[in-house]
């Protein structure tokens, strides 16, 4: 469809699927639902329908690198979908915001579909149906909102009233009449049995110029924001005129600081299924439980267990006799929650920042371009981690100032530079990278490269790197 | 006293404390309750009452190395503690009978103190006036047994139930009835009203000669095997004919073979506190709950969570919303189970063993007479573990058949012997040990030596190792 650009929120933190989403790892990258991660699910939503080109993935600096990454699993395509980065996040209103004032320089005409990166839509035919629908709208200055039909008396979701009847003739679309904070269990169930209630999905779709007209209007501020970004994009001064301005501006969501204050919204009935999955439980909606009720991955043994989601990983997680229970398992933490606290999990990630500790911020392993690595031990004075590097992939060419590092090699063949030398070192042989020493780790080989890397010093931190040359942009 | 005599019965796998315990690190080894292990608390209450020389410990052939390892723990005495090796375990009726031929070879006048090693028992001077007491009746040809006053009605323990008055004038002792099975709560609570019902603690006092005549009377098979075992005990058949004759002897409680039916039992009423901690529910018993009602250790976030058992360790476990469960995280495994489900971790082991794996039989750090191994990783063809070495410890002069090995020390200084080579190893270098190379590892220094080993091979299981000397006998 012609002018038809796609806006993916991804610059979430998704803390209430700790730990299995860290706050360098967000629920978007998740492959919790379905066979590949909710983000990637979102972009092939949209396939044969939005090109590439004319997707972007709005999401914040700090994430930018890994989303990118994440991104280039979609193969050729991934290439061609752009990134908006935030300085950093703030809610959809700036978000979406930022966003415009990007596709009206590509396209004054531009119509833009707003779109959460994590959550579950399985009917994607239903959905681009939905899409022409609310384009129909758009085109006559609407603000259109995609508003789905319960099934069930739902207390977790915001519901959108609409008007009886279509607001034209012949228009699936209807008029929004309020939007409708979560409601208690007795409201949920008149709403399901009215008719005319929605649950509010954070879809979204109308014109760039239109809703850069409501924000001049309803949220001034941010429009005198987003109108100095603009002036700047594609200038040299961009990202610091981004990183000045974004910060300061106003961090509401798009439905508090516009919809609900325009007079131009509609709200297209979707009819597809639809979840935000917003905590551990409400994978229950979206997952086939077994004949006892249990939702069970990975190293699990359940004895008289029922209703649970249990996901082990290599571990043992052993659950005796539980009941709508939630276990979690990774490397370095585990959440054992009883399914109706499961929201109360942002509470631990709340201590666990207070403590200074690192298990809210990354997993044990961690993605990189060339492939990842995994902290095996953390002691004093050392590190240990196993370290993959996909074939054809170089680490960047660094130093570092207060660790050497022991590499063993376990599998595949490793080409080290160190200092002026080039050497090639294979299966159960070291080599020895002194302190403050340039080095640079490759697999020119067909197979996975895996070292062991025992790191001695007296710091050793991740940030102890200064990068001279690399492959992905990193120097 | 003279001729008196402790055999500490520690051949016991506990698995209802896994993951804590394993089959090869037992119950009786851990530091559940109190600052020591169940089995050196059990030795320390025998303290300035039973000489050293007087206590032998029966254990399982597998279970001796380790359980020497840990009696070492208590300084000088535990050289002249004696173990008295099952070839495997059989239940206490055989094991009782194995100490008792070989105490009466020491001493035919010998009175044998028979206890548990894996129970809590805080009041020593009460503990050690009930062996007085029991003494008294021992001294009369009488089985004695230990029955604790119930302060509860507990469903969990057998009972004794006692004649009305002493067995005689003046004595403390009363005739035994009748041994009761775990009863429903009505029975229970119908023992405590009444007075005379006793729990069964499990500890008895006997003649070696009383005991031995009622197993010939009773148990004539066992009885045979005994005497057999009996006439080889010292000469060079001894092992041999023990393991060719125990694991033949019919596996049974002392109490159904032997105290049901002979008609000479005395039971002291013994006031100490007493409890077989039978599972992790029963450490509500012995120690103390927070405010919120949880025992907490190693590293917990509890959020709303009560009357809970959160035991983690370095990871993080983070318990939400938790009411009457058991949390227990290990390294390699996590128990999570509801407290009244608690017994039915058994299940959780036969499961492991039926799939052959081994988090029911060690544990990932494991416990060396020189120091301690913890396995990091294991992969195909290599593992990797971090190795220290007590100062002046060493361990054996050995080989492997299968892999070679990497190390890197990472604190104290490492004296290596490669072939005919001797060199020493310092923080952050490393060396390297070929297949079939003839090595042994040493700490000469006055701090802990810590390696970081990565093995390399076809074949890396622990049983890929020959011995040509050792310090500790195993060679």
């Amino acid at each position: 469809m012609k002018n038809l650009f796609a806006v993916v929120l991804a610059g979430g933190a998704g803390v209430r699927f700790w730990p299995y989403s860290r706050e360098l790892w967000p629920k978007q990258m998740l492959e919790i639902v379905g066979e590949d991660s909710l983000l990637r699910q979102t972009i092939h939503r949209l396939d044969d329908f939005i090109p590439a080109e004319n997707i972007f993935v709005v999401t914040t600096e700090r994430l930018a690198p890994d989303i990118q990454y994440h991104l280039s699993a979609l193969g050729a395509k991934a290439k061609r979908i752009r990134l908006i980065k935030e300085p950093l996040g703030r809610n959809t209103a700036p978000a979406i915001g930022l966003a415009a004032v990007h596709l009206k320089r590509i396209d004054p005409e531009a119509i833009m579909l707003v779109m959460p990166s994590d959550h579950v839509i399985k009917d994607i035919r239903s959905f681009q149906e939905g899409i022409r629908t609310a384009r129909s709208g758009a085109e006559e200055e609407f603000l259109v909102t995609f508003g789905i039909k319960p099934n069930k008396p739902e207390t977790g979701y915001g519901y959108i009233e609409v008007e009886a009847g279509s607001w034209k003739e012949g228009s699936a679309l209807k008029k929004l009449r309020r939007f409708v904070e979560k409601p208690d269990l007795e409201k949920a169930k008149s709403y399901l049995k009215a008719g005319n209630y929605f649950w509010n999905s954070g879809i979204f779709l109308w014109r760039v110029s239109k809703i850069l007209r409501e924000i001049e209007q309803h949220m001034p501020l941010l429009f005198q924001g987003l109108k100095t970004i603009e002036e700047a994009i594609g200038s040299e001064r961009e990202s610091e005129t981004t990183g000045t301005v974004y910060p300061e501006l106003e961090s509401l969501s798009i439905d508090y600081g516009v919809l609900e204050k325009s007079q131009d919204v509609l709200t297209v009935p979707a009819s597809f299924d639809w979840n935000d999955i917003g905590s551990w439980s409400a994978l229950y909606e979206v997952l086939e439980p077994n004949a006892e009720g249990n939702i069970l991955r990975g190293n699990v043994v359940s004895v008289d267990s029922e209703n649970s989601i249990l996901f082990g990983g290599d571990r043992i997680v052993a659950a005796v006799g539980l009941k709508e229970m939630v276990v979690v398992d990774t490397p370095d933490a585990t959440l054992i929650a009883s399914r109706d606290h499961a929201q109360e999990v942002r509470r631990v990630v709340d201590e666990l920042r207070k403590n200074g500790r690192e298990e809210h911020l990354i997993h044990r392993t961690v993605e990189r371009p060339w492939g990842s690595y995994t902290v095996l031990e953390k002691g004093e004075r050392y590190r240990i981690k196993r370290v993959v590097i996909h074939p054809g992939e170089k680490l960047s060419l660094q130093v570092h100032r207060h660790r050497s590092e022991h590499w063993v090699v376990i599998s595949g063949t490793a080409k080290v530079t160190k200092g002026d030398e080039v050497y090639y070192v294979h299966p159960n042989e070291s080599t020895y990278i002194p302190v403050s020493t340039l080095h640079r780790l490759e697999n020119p080989g067909r197979i996975l490269l895996q070292i062991i890397e025992v790191q001695n010093g007296d710091y050793i931190e991740e940030d102890d790197i200064e990068r001279f040359e690399d492959d992905y942009g990193r120097v």
